[in-house]
């Protein structure tokens, strides 16, 4: 008798910098672990399949009270930036691959990246605005499909 | 033998315009796939359960890096008036149904629409406040009951 | 036959006060039904178990539509202080616990505080600054497996 193979799906919600990397370690980690993994990009997450943002997220400097930055300095322009360089920096010391790096691992480590189609549609993002890693484009109804069977769903 | 019908469970806790929009896709896919729905509204998600509210959802136009508007003008009184009424409008064209017009059709299609009763007491929300379309008024206990049989769970 | 307890586990990745007491809730909430209970706590999150920061857990006063203050004034110092101040006059008038109290409590009914070891690195958080409620600190790939055979789990 075939085990079958565990499966985790996740849907990526969002596009700052502090929570995208939450579902890309836990899906790197999965594949790993020899798990069937699926990622799927909606709203501001698919911001992380555009080739034209994919290098310009950014982790907010205000409404963010875990940064300790006040919101009045947070306003000040180039916070952002700053407070954005700053996680980079951390991310490096710790030997942490960068965004891009780890949706390439991730897609050679055969994770499934589902963009969502209604999101492209609201967004007007053109199918050649993705990066190449992206397996296809798919909607709500067929996410569920995958995660009905899936041993780990989570909402990032 | 007759086949359980499959059951989605997720708990809506934020109340801004475009965290509201995904639980609302799932549960009327979900509901349209014959599925067993339930959303459990808690925290800042009991906004969209309150007449006086569910028409004043907005999101924010600060902290958000997503929305690509400096912190400092998205200070500037008004703007956050302004990023509201731009994603209701690419709503609009996307000929996506307003929230209100969501939550009328996932409650016809059988979708259960729960609120939180200790968010009740914090809030100081009273029973009157609260749109028609509301199942019950429940706490974290009957939640978990509902989810540990629930084929599918999510945190929004 | 031995029945088999049921299990919840919880990623905690947020550090704002209306966003730790969800998983809080959930938490003791499970224990009290004899249920296995495991919080994760990675991220922002890894706040709530760092000495130094469990007292001083702020809502944010801006980027929160749902608390109907305009950007602008949620920008002036010391607003973040009163809209901390207000929320927890507010758990405390609905007989809510504080944090630190609900971690008490987890922690003596029974559930396991996992500390997330990969943001111990990024935020150069040291194990003397750990609270002692701290069960041990685990990385992605042990809270994979004990999510893997849990019935409930969720990513706040």
């Amino acid at each position: 008798m075939v085990k079958k193979r565990k499966k985790m799906v996740i849907i990526v919600s969002k596009g700052t910098l502090d929570m995208v990397y939450p579902p890309l370690i836990l899906a790197t980690t999965a594949a790993a672990m020899d798990m069937e993994v699926h990622l799927y990009f909606t709203f501001w997450g698919m911001d992380l399949l555009n080739k034209k943002k994919i290098d310009k997220l950014k982790i907010s400097s205000v409404g963010n009270p875990g940064l300790s930055i006040p919101n009045i300095i947070g306003s000040i322009p180039g916070m952002t930036a700053i407070a954005t360089t700053m996680m980079k920096k951390k991310m490096k010391k710790s030997n942490m691959l960068t965004i891009k790096e780890m949706i390439k691992s991730s897609s050679k480590n055969g994770v499934k990246i589902h963009a969502c189609s209604p999101t492209m549609g609201i967004m007007n993002i053109k199918k050649e605005d993705l990066i190449p890693e992206v397996t296809d484009i798919i909607g709500a109804a067929t996410y569920i499909s995958h995660a009905l069977d899936a041993d780990i769903q989570l909402f990032i």
